[in-house]
C-alpha cells in the first residue's frame, strides 16, 4: 500500500451523528407533514452526516470521467472498436457527450482524467493527463497490470480530489469511458462477491446473445489464469481489473477522507465502489447511489452494499450520466433541508407531533 | 359542457409521427451506443411527438399550484386542521414551501391559483384569484358542488395554460394543496375506476391506521349519497370531487390542446388525469408522469393509464414536488436530444447498426 492511501484511509471518519441529529429535528420543523419527502429527507439526513453540516450545500458539484483502455477488448468482448476511446475523450473536451449535456443541465462541471488510454494525447488541453500505462494488458493471458500500476492508478483519484477541493468541491460523480470495460467490472465484481461470472455480465454497449457467451467465457479464464486474492482488493484490480476502476476506487476514498459525498453511477462504478469498501468499510457510508442500469450484476452489488438506487430510467451508458442526473436530486435534498421555511417562520398551524409520519406502504 | 371546454376539446390532436420518426432517427446518431440512455430516449421522443419538433426544448417551465378547501374535513378525514390551506397558500406566495424551493432549483416558476380556497385572499399579490366556491360542500352529506361550479373549475385550468403561453410556456406540472383533498381524490378514482374504495384510499398526510377505516367510510358514504355517474366525469367531479381536481383536469386539457407536456404528480393529479382523459382519451399521449406517491392507489390508477413512473422516493407530500423534480428529468431528456454531437459531427467511429440496441434485463 503506498503512503498516499494509507494515510487517506486513515483519515475516514464515522458519519457525524450530531449534524445527523440537527438535521432531523430540522426536517420535522419545515412546513409539510414529517417525513412526507422520503427519500428526499433521509438523503438530506445522511448528507449532514457527511459533510458534518446540519444544513449541508452541494453548490460545487464535480462529475470526474475517468479514461482508460482494455486490452481483453482483443477477445472481441465489445460492439465498438477500442479506438472509440479516445474518440470519445475527445468528444468530452469538446462538451458533445452525453455527460457534457447532463452535466451542464445539472450545473456540475466535468474533468476529464487520462489515466490510461491508449493514444497519444500530448499535452492537449483539457484533459488531466495522469496516464500509468498505454491500456491494460489482455487479461485473458496474465495480469491486467502490476500491483504497483494499480496502486498509481489509485493515487490518481484520490489526488483528483485533493485538487478539485483547491478549487470548491461538495459533491463529486463517478464517471468513466473505456471500451470494454464492462468485462474487467464484471471480473472485479465475480471476483470480490464470490458470484458466478454469468451472474454478473451483462451486454454492456449491445453486444449479441451469442458474444455475450464469449464475453463470460473470457471472464472466467481471466479468473482462472490470475487467480485474484479475493480479501486483497489491489490483487484483484491489478490481474482482472482496469486503470479507470482503480482510479474511481481512489476518488471514494478521496472523498471519503475530505468528507464529500461521492455519487455512484452505473455498471463501472459497481466494481470501484466495492473495491473502495473492502480498503476501508468506513467508507461506504460516503456513498450515494444513484441509477440501477440494465446490465446485469449491478442490482446484486448495491444489495450487497445496502444501498437502494433513486431511479431506474433503464440507463447503461456510464460516463456518469446516471450520477449527474442523481447528483441533482441529491442536490434538491440538501436544498429542501436548506430553503425550506419552518411552521414557525411561515406561521402555518400544524404540531408535526400529532402525525404519525411513519408511514408504511 | 362549456363552449370552451368543447373547443378545447375539439383541438387536441393525436401525436406527430413524424416528428417522432425524426427524433428517433437522430437519436441513433448521438455519440452513444443506441438506446443507452434508455427512458430517456423514449420520453425525448414522446416529447417530439407532442411538441411536433424533432428537438423539443423546455426551457419555461411552470408548476400551476391549484388551491381549494374540502368540506368533507369536518369527517375527522385529516391530519392538519383546514386553516393551513389558505396558510400554506401564503407560504407558497413567500416561497418557503417545498415546491418553492424544488421549482427554483430546477428553474420553474411556480403559479399559485385560488379556485375555492375557504379563506378571503382580498386581492393579495402572487395569487391567482378564480375562487369559483369557499371550499366544497361535506360530499358525505350531498354533492360536494354543483355540475356549473366543477365546469367553472374546470376552465379555470383550461385558461391558467392559456394566460401562461402568452408568457412563455413549454411545460407544465401539475400541483396542488388543499387539506382534505386525498379524500375526493380516492372518491374520484373509485368512481370512475369502480375499484374498491379501501384499494385507492391511504393515510394521507398522516392520519392513523384508525383513523384510515373511518376515511374509507365517510368516501364510501359520499359515494352512495351521491351516486355519480361513472361515465360521467363532471358528474363524478361536482359529486365526490374537489375544485383544484377539476382544474387540474383543466390544465391537462389545456395542455394536450396547446401541444404543451403535462407532467403528473402524486395521488391528487392521479385522480385529475383519469377526468381528463375520460373526457378526451387523446389526451392521454400528452401526460408524462413523475413519481409514484406511498398513497395507496396511485400505482393503479398509473396502470390504467398506462404510465410508467419515473422515480419512487417514497414521496406523499403533493403540491407538485415530485413533478418538479420530474420535469428537470425530462427536460434533460430533451437536452440529450438536441445538444449531443453526432457521431460524424464528432468524428467518432461506430456503426450504430452494427450494435444490438435492443437489449432487455
Amino acid at each position: 500500500m503506498t503512503d498516499l492511501l494509507a494515510r487517506t484511509i486513515a483519515r475516514i471518519q464515522p458519519l457525524d451523528q450530531e449534524a445527523m441529529r440537527a438535521a432531523e429535528a430540522r426536517q420535522l420543523q419545515l412546513t409539510k407533514p414529517p417525513r412526507a419527502l422520503g427519500r428526499l429527507e433521509t438523503i438530506s439526513i445522511r448528507l449532514a452526516g457527511i459533510t458534518g453540516s446540519e444544513r449541508p450545500r452541494l453548490e460545487n458539484k464535480v462529475v470526474a470521467v475517468m479514461a482508460a483502455d482494455h486490452g481483453v477488448v482483443a477477445e472481441g468482448v465489445s460492439a465498438f472498436p477500442a479506438e472509440v476511446t479516445p474518440a470519445m475523450v475527445m468528444n468530452f473536451v469538446a462538451g458533445g457527450a452525453a455527460i457534457n449535456v447532463l452535466s451542464r443541465h445539472v450545473g456540475a462541471r466535468v474533468t476529464v482524467t487520462d489515466v490510461g488510454v491508449n493514444a497519444d494525447f500530448g499535452d492537449a488541453p483539457g484533459i488531466r493527463h495522469k496516464k500509468v500505462r498505454r491500456g491494460t494488458a489482455n487479461m485473458a493471458l496474465g495480469p491486467a497490470m502490476s500491483r504497483d500500476e494499480a496502486l498509481q492508478a489509485v493515487a490518481v483519484g484520490i489526488e483528483l480530489v485533493g485538487e478539485e477541493l483547491a478549487g470548491r468541491l461538495d459533491v463529486v460523480a463517478l464517471g468513466e469511458m473505456g471500451i470494454g470495460n464492462t468485462t474487467p467490472s464484471s471480473a472485479v465484481i465475480a471476483a470480490l462477491t464470490g458470484l458466478p461470472v454469468e451472474q454478473v455480465t451483462g451486454r454492456g454497449t449491445g453486444i449479441t446473445v451469442e458474444a455475450l457467451a464469449g464475453k463470460v467465457a473470457v471472464i472466467e479464464k481471466a479468473l482462472a489464469v490470475n487467480a485474484p486474492v479475493r480479501e486483497d482488493p489491489i490483487d484483484v484490480l491489478a490481474k482482472v481489473g482496469g486503470l479507470e476502476i482503480a482510479a474511481l476506487a481512489g476518488v471514494v476514498l478521496g472523498a471519503a477522507a475530505n468528507r464529500v459525498p461521492a455519487v455512484m453511477d452505473g455498471f463501472i462504478s459497481a466494481a470501484a465502489v466495492p473495491v473502495a469498501v473492502r480498503l476501508c468499510h468506513e467508507a461506504v457510508d460516503y456513498i450515494l447511489p444513484s441509477h440501477v442500469s440494465i446490465e446485469k450484476g449491478h442490482q446484486a452489488v448495491l444489495d450487497e452494499l445496502g444501498l437502494v438506487p433513486l431511479f431506474d430510467l433503464e440507463m447503461r451508458l456510464g460516463e456518469g450520466t446516471g450520477a449527474a442526473l442523481g447528483m441533482s436530486v441529491i442536490e434538491a435534498a440538501a436544498k429542501i433541508l436548506d430553503g425550506m421555511a419552518t411552521f414557525e417562520s411561515a406561521g402555518v398551524a400544524g404540531d408535526p407531533n400529532a402525525v404519525d409520519g411513519d408511514l408504511k406502504r
